[in-house]
């Protein structure tokens, strides 16, 4: 049976991307690959749109989180974190692995929080050292309000850390226009590559932080990557070398397309999919839906559970359900990285037939009929 | 001009094992995929020769040399550290990282400890917690009399921690047997994968002091991974697909061979080149020659550092040249993973060649005659 991965990470992974990976080994050291590590962190300026610092670790995107929570904060300092997701509160997890002082603003999952309060807890906090969320939160594919965060956090002596892990090259995003200091990012969303690689733009505000930083650590020393990464293009460990290889060809891909055309095109497929959920009777889970994929509510008579597995075994779509307490409450489905227009209309055709099998009532092709029109109307092949 | 990679890791990757790794991405929690995981879990047990828990990072070998520090030691507590080489140098730059006391036994370069200085040393300092050491140290090409340090070891509360990141699946080695209670390694070196998977085999007797650590972590913390990837097979993050995949391959093809005949095969291919460095009138750096790469001392009168960039770049073959104090007096051929013997007498073809460019006086051929003899007599094709 063909398979179509349409879940929030992994994503799928371009053929070529793919193949360039298998190519023979190289060894990491030479200048020939030491060029091409250079070439990769300039290339993922654009995708971050900053003209900071890019670190790239070998790990997953919980690594660079990881770094961004134990080269700022130090152990008492306190940090304010956005809750309203799964990753959000990973977030909470590693600050307080790290014995620092979380304020948690706690949000309903597939909510947004309120600027205003941020600028309230920071006024009354001065010696919050960062403030931690999620540009696009994939547990509950809502999409927050980042520009007009930085607005208020770039008044302040705090760090503005963005976990764009599921959201960067896909959901619109400018780090150094909207006063990002810290952002993370992994390899398989928006950037088509396997799991295995991890990024961090880091601004000069944010270094001053880092220098100051005593925590204990090695693989995830911050400073170590800015002096040798940055300053020689050399790992300091034996990185991935083929996650180099396949960013490069990403970065072709993404600067050939245009990140703004990138933008647009995952803004119609996301507003397709939406428009197709609501065709079918189905309410959207956030708030604020996010660009790169899309929360679905399950109605009560369905089984969530049995849905996502009935796409996956019996007709190939890999897609998300819910964690945590929605598990089984909500599906979700990506439209991030190598997805494009018919995979879309693919997964809608797949999710109205078991939505039939399983007792739901509506008029077959009506989502997919919902999504054509924004693809007829808005998508630029 | 077709590239021969000869370095000690990345090593080159089977062609088979490239192409796994190229097949479409999977997604990381489907009930197929899981299976997968525990399958590598259980096949690293043979290349460990353990029945222990074996974990999988994604990272370089350094998470996981990382993680034997910071799951085991506590701030101040004493770790013996024998230092003969680069890597073991990193052992205690970890450590000190985590405010830990290491105390060092100093042995040059190229040498090997007496076991009996770390009885005498254990005796002294009942209270160490842990014995830091390499398999077989890659930046000298030498091996650590493991079994006979275990031996000693084992009838401390110390436990005994190898770095097997160079060694492991050529270097003879049986972690249980030689009473090791950690052992780490690397997926690029003797696993014939391209670098990005660490790997970490956990005794009993170590999780019991892992319980007791309380060094901050979050994405090394091998209480997580016990629980997730022991427990349930599933990585606590998104982990590399890609490196899982060719994983099992590898372990396909070491259970066909069977890894005494691998042990076997090293060790002719290390009797070749060492014989062949001798019949160049070269001397080997090592004083106990470790079978996965040999390191030649590099006379006065050739420029070694010359010699590396001219096999690399006139005739295709990257080996390491020396690292720190011995850079251009030592140069390393890797004869681990995917390289048979057809490769060690190209490498010695192309040193040679290279060796007369550069005025050093010999009998063109006499290298490789000498690793023929070898082949002739001991290899097995």
């Amino acid at each position: 049976m063909k398979k179509y991965l349409m879940s929030p990470g992994p994503t799928p992974v371009p053929e070529d991307i793919l193949l360039t990976m298998a190519e023979p080994m190289v060894h990491h050291r030479t200048p020939q690959f030491i060029e091409k590590v250079g070439e990769a962190m300039e290339g993922l300026k654009y995708v971050f749109q900053t003209d900071h610092d890019v670190l790239i670790f070998t790990s997953s995107g919980t690594g660079a989180m990881e770094g961004a929570v134990s080269n700022v904060l130090n152990p008492n300092d306190k940090a304010l974190i956005i809750t309203n997701g799964k990753f959000a509160e990973r977030w909470g997890e590693i600050a307080e692995s790290f014995q620092a002082k979380p304020i948690y603003l706690n949000v309903e999952w597939g909510e947004v929080c309120d600027p205003q309060e941020i600028a309230e807890i920071l006024q009354e906090n001065p010696d919050i050292k960062a403030v931690y969320t999620q540009l696009t939160e994939t547990s509950a594919g809502v999409v927050m309000p980042i520009k007009e965060m930085g607005d208020i956090i770039k008044k302040t002596d705090a760090l503005f850390v963005v976990d764009a892990i599921s959201g960067l090259g896909g959901q619109k995003f400018y780090m150094d226009k909207w006063n990002v200091d810290i952002c993370v990012a992994g390899s398989q969303k928006g950037l088509m590559l396997p799991p295995g690689h991890a990024y961090a733009a880091v601004s000069e505000k944010a270094w001053k932080m880092v220098e100051k930083c005593k925590q204990p650590h090695y693989y995830f020393d911050w400073l170590t990557y800015k002096k040798k990464l940055v300053g020689d293009h050399k790992d300091p460990f034996t990185g991935s070398v083929l996650h180099v290889k396949g960013l490069l060809k990403f970065l072709e891909k993404i600067k050939s397309d245009g990140i703004e055309n990138r933008f647009k095109r995952y803004k119609v497929l996301a507003e397709a999919t939406q428009n197709a959920a609501k065709a079918l009777g189905l309410d959207l889970f956030a708030k604020e839906p996010c660009d790169v994929e899309t929360a679905i509510k399950i109605p009560d008579t369905v089984d969530g559970k049995k849905l996502v597995k009935l796409m996956r075994d019996k007709y190939g779509f890999t897609i998300a359900g819910g964690q945590k307490h929605v598990k089984g409450k909500i599906i979700r489905i990506a439209h991030m990285g190598y997805i494009e227009a018919f995979d879309v209309i693919s997964v809608i055709a797949s999710l109205e037939i078991v939505l039939k099998e399983l007792g739901w009532d509506f008029k077959i092709g009506s989502g997919i009929a919902a999504a054509q029109k924004v693809i007829i109307k808005k998508y630029k092949f």
